[in-house]
């Protein structure tokens, strides 16, 4: 198999949604931290050793009012609601939405990789799903990275596969918990985690920016999480 | 004189630039919070009684790099240089800049209010040098407030124009201390700075909204900071 590209710029996403994949859950809310790999090759830190965020960084957050109603516990977690998204007269994940990601992505040198922590189970697909809804594209040579199975492989192949490896927690929150010995803020707003993700990322840089150079994916083999009855066929 | 129409979204804006405006600067940095009326007008608080920020909120924040030099001032107020911006590859303020802000711009419910602290004399006249140079236009009946002489208004109005007020600090960080006995964070990033001045604005929002609906100014009456040789002439 062929190396992915190497990555210029590293777009960190978080996804909130109306609920897990058995629902055919809905986005309600996108963040995205763009960062070049030059920001991610030397990360300062602070006197205690924490990562500090790049200077150079480019953010972008939207929020949108799904068709469906959250599950109880998505709008318990997330703290957003039906109700909270129309009073702020959001429109749901449309051509607006598509347009701004598009041309926000354009900013950035390519080739891009996106990360999100479980993005292979989650985050990647229901991006997929939304934008074959609307028949949208990323950039052609997008590639895709997970940190929760790059972080296991990672400590795998330092562990050489002990046991005491495996049972540790791979949530953003324990890993944070366990770089920084302390709790992230703002978890379960998309921009809160992206922001965990991206501290958890900068402790751990040189190890991933490796990884993705070898086993970053073509997103153009990301599936959708679930295709919707008036989407376009992918064989059409 | 006809009063603004009543904005629905409240755009909080931060630039920051090469320089001064005697040097022509040009937009290094952009942030925008864009926060629906229904969420300024009951604000909730901590237990210290600080505002927080509004949960469903979009937010954009690009960096470029300028065409001409940083002043060392303001390489070192805000952290930027030519050198790391050309690092990270960011291309200049230019027509992808423009899309996302327009496609950011139109997921927000409208009448649109930018509301910049100075902005009068900086964010608002550089935007517009920059957007005239591109040929580019905000939505037609956006309007733009200032919080800098709003606040100074309000406080002369409570005063009666006594002279201590007169003597009071009015940049964003006296504003913070003043109501929040802290500093603010991240002073001279222009998200930083668009942070501290959502605060701040939440603290007396029903004054800065009613002074909104009373005397926004609208965006078609800024005048351009300076015009560039090559930009089309306004008469043309």
């Amino acid at each position: 198999m062929s190396e992915p590209p190497r990555a210029e710029t590293f777009v960190f996403l978080d996804l909130e949604a109306t609920g897990l994949p058995s629902v055919k859950p809905e986005i309600a809310e996108i963040s995205l931290f763009a960062v070049h790999r030059s920001s991610l090759e030397n990360p300062e830190r602070d006197e205690s050793g924490t990562p500090v965020l790049p200077r150079v960084l480019d953010k972008l957050t939207l929020c949108m009012c799904p068709g469906r109603p959250f599950t109880a516990k998505a709008s318990e977690i997330t703290g957003l609601s039906s109700e909270g998204l129309a009073e702020s007269r959001k429109a749901s994940f449309d051509g607006a939405v598509v347009r701004t990601l598009q041309a926000f992505l354009s900013r950035q040198a390519g080739p891009i990789c996106l990360v999100a922590h479980n993005g292979f189970d989650y985050d990647f697909p229901l991006l997929c799903t939304e934008l074959q809804r609307l028949g949208a594209h990323l950039p052609q040579d997008t590639v895709c990275l997970d940190t929760l199975p790059a972080l296991r492989g990672l400590d795998r192949a330092h562990s050489h596969g002990t046991r005491a490896q495996g049972r540790r927690g791979y949530s953003l929150g324990s890993l944070f918990h366990r770089y920084f010995h302390a709790k992230p803020t703002a978890a379960h707003s998309a921009e809160g985690d992206v922001h965990t993700l991206l501290l958890i990322f900068l402790h751990r840089a040189a190890e991933l920016l490796a990884w993705a150079d070898e086993q970053a994916r073509s997103w153009d083999h990301v599936e959708p999480m679930y295709s919707l009855p008036d989407a376009p066929s992918p064989e059409a």
